[in-house]
């Protein structure tokens, strides 16, 4: 890196514009290599620039967290999974208005959430696909056991307004190196398997068998019968990802530029990027709040709104007031959320990218 | 609460103007009784709506921790804090633009600080305040020592383009029931009253003795020559400030309004509000991310991006999909820094208000 980032004002979040896209290169290739379809969360990124790079890639659509995420990203992409149950008239609203040539897919997992959201679709005139959510262990959201899901299923395809499409779940609880999820998979696997048995023999097969996290990612293709995989997070993967083996460090695209303001206190240095630029997230095991880019061994000890504390006592290194650093944060998603815009280091250049799809109204709200 | 919040979109977060003022007036009242000027942090709150109360209530002027929120609160107030020590070219420039009536004070804790700051105020014709900051025991910024401090305050009366001012500090090692702080606030007392004497000896007695914080806010009478208080979360108070007894429930000006989105898993709610909206904070002993304004037995006991977990073993109340509920999040300044804005409830009606400090650039950039 021989850009000079001395005139950027910090924090800011940064962006390695090669790195993101040879990660969204390599999950495209890992996914075509395995029959699978690449839909990833933009709640990761939350910028239409991004998606842009992710389509161009071979991803086949979007996943999305909210009505605001769907409205933003509906300008570059014309097939939306919504993985979230869509409560109250105000977001079925927002959904029903978004442009007729968007083939909009919602993930629910009870009736009281699949009605109103097809009465809205008739009352819009337009047909919205469902997936049906399965809690496969996260036990967050998602139905209960097969005979749930085959009830379900049945309800949606004799709903007018919305069409049966298949399943979704979130499989989080499984997290860390892969033989550690070896047998999760395994599990995984075979609920899918008989889950899509039990609808099958129903006459409701699933078209789309959508799944697939970040941390379970290289192991996509160990889960018969899935069709699509979600995961976001690895188009700049972070700490925890490098931590589980999902990444190498060379994959981080993803990094807060902060300034060294204080050296007072010994063995420490204080950073401009508190917990209102990296987000104070432990994750299992890492045991700070992030770490330097260039000095793995010098991590971010405590975080206070304004303030992040390097601690020195492992280093010999002893930064100026001034210096820069680069921090990889435990969790990239909500650092990414805290930041008005990414800067973009491009073969030397720098330019900021909005990012449209933070906050939840639109038009900087 | 007759309030119709039901067309509300969620998350959303939300304020009890009563709450707010009456929080503003009691804590004038305190400091007026005790002859302290309450100069609120604005982190907490980012509106200059909600900072012209806190200014009609009594407060002497404002503290800000960034540029941007300096810029934000010079449209409403004339006399300002920055409690951060300004590093880079930028951040600098940001401040000398600042318009002329106002009358600038920044906390440093280095000759590394002053210096650039010293230039960019003779180079921009005005002069700016400092304190100087001290390290009380936090060990996180501010000069280690009274020699230490004695040298930089003789340092910043010998240059050009700053002026004396006093010393500031920030006691937020000093948390919990005020019983347990009891010793804490002596030592500080001791150690403030001698570096003052120190200073006095060499000529340069404080004129301002900057401290005071929302766990100890009811205690900062007494430390010694304190001349004024900091705290600002007490605008809005959370349920951190309810553990510590600094605030009764009736206080809680801020909660997060969020929608029932899933009740599948047995025993749980998922609301949506997570850590997004929320803010993924553990504070020392809450064991919980946040509790329900209304039902303190119930407890968010997981966040995701954009899932919050109520536990509802401890409950006979069974939530429907659709219920709203009002949450206390653990640390209320880094839950309102995710908001697009605030809603104002006042008198029955709800109104939007900006948080124009949010972020950095301004301009929902």
């Amino acid at each position: 890196m021989t850009l000079d980032l001395t005139s950027v004002e910090t924090p800011a979040g940064l962006v390695d514009r090669a790195a993101m896209e040879a990660n969204a290169r390599r999950v495209v290739a890992y996914c075509a290599e395995h029959g699978l379809a690449w839909r990833p969360h933009v709640k990761t990124h939350k910028s239409t620039r991004v998606a842009r790079i992710q389509l161009e890639a071979g991803a086949t659509g979007l996943t999305v967290a909210t009505p605001h995420e769907a409205e933003v990203m509906a300008a570059v992409c014309d097939d939306l999974l919504l993985a979230y149950p869509p409560v109250g008239a105000r977001k079925l609203e927002r959904l029903m208005a978004l442009p007729e040539r968007v083939r909009l897919t919602v993930a629910l997992d009870s009736t009281d959430v699949l009605h109103p959201l097809a009465a809205a679709a008739r009352a819009a005139g337009r047909v919205v696909g469902v997936l049906v959510e399965v809690d496969v262990g996260l036990g967050r959201v998602g139905v209960q056991g097969v005979e749930a899901v085959v009830s379900l299923a049945r309800e949606v395809a004799a709903t007018e307004g919305v069409e049966w499409r298949g399943i979704a779940f979130y499989a989080g609880h499984l997290r860390g190196r892969a033989e550690e999820n070896a047998e999760g998979m395994a599990d995984l696997s075979h609920d899918v398997s008989a889950l899509c048995d039990a609808l099958a023999a129903e006459g409701l097969p699933p078209e789309v068998v959508s799944g697939g996290t970040t941390p379970t990612l290289w192991q996509s293709h160990e889960v018969a019968r899935l069709t699509e995989v979600r995961a976001g997070t690895c188009i700049y993967f972070d700490r925890d990802g490098v931590a589980m083996g999902v990444a190498e460090p060379d994959h981080l695209a993803y990094t807060v530029l902060a300034t060294v303001v204080s050296t007072a206190v010994a063995g420490r240095a204080a950073i401009d990027a508190g917990s209102k630029a990296l987000a104070k997230e432990t994750r299992g095991g890492l045991g700070s709040f992030g770490t330097l880019l260039e000095r793995p061994d010098v991590n971010v000890v405590a975080l206070s709104e304004e303030h992040g504390m390097l601690d020195l006592t492992g280093t010999d290194w002893r930064p100026a007031v001034g210096e820069r650093v680069r921090i990889v944060p435990n969790h990239v998603c909500v650092s990414v959320n805290l930041q008005d815009r990414i800067l973009v280091l491009d073969h030397g250049a720098l330019e900021a990218w909005p990012l449209e799809g933070r906050g939840r109204l639109g038009g900087g709200a």
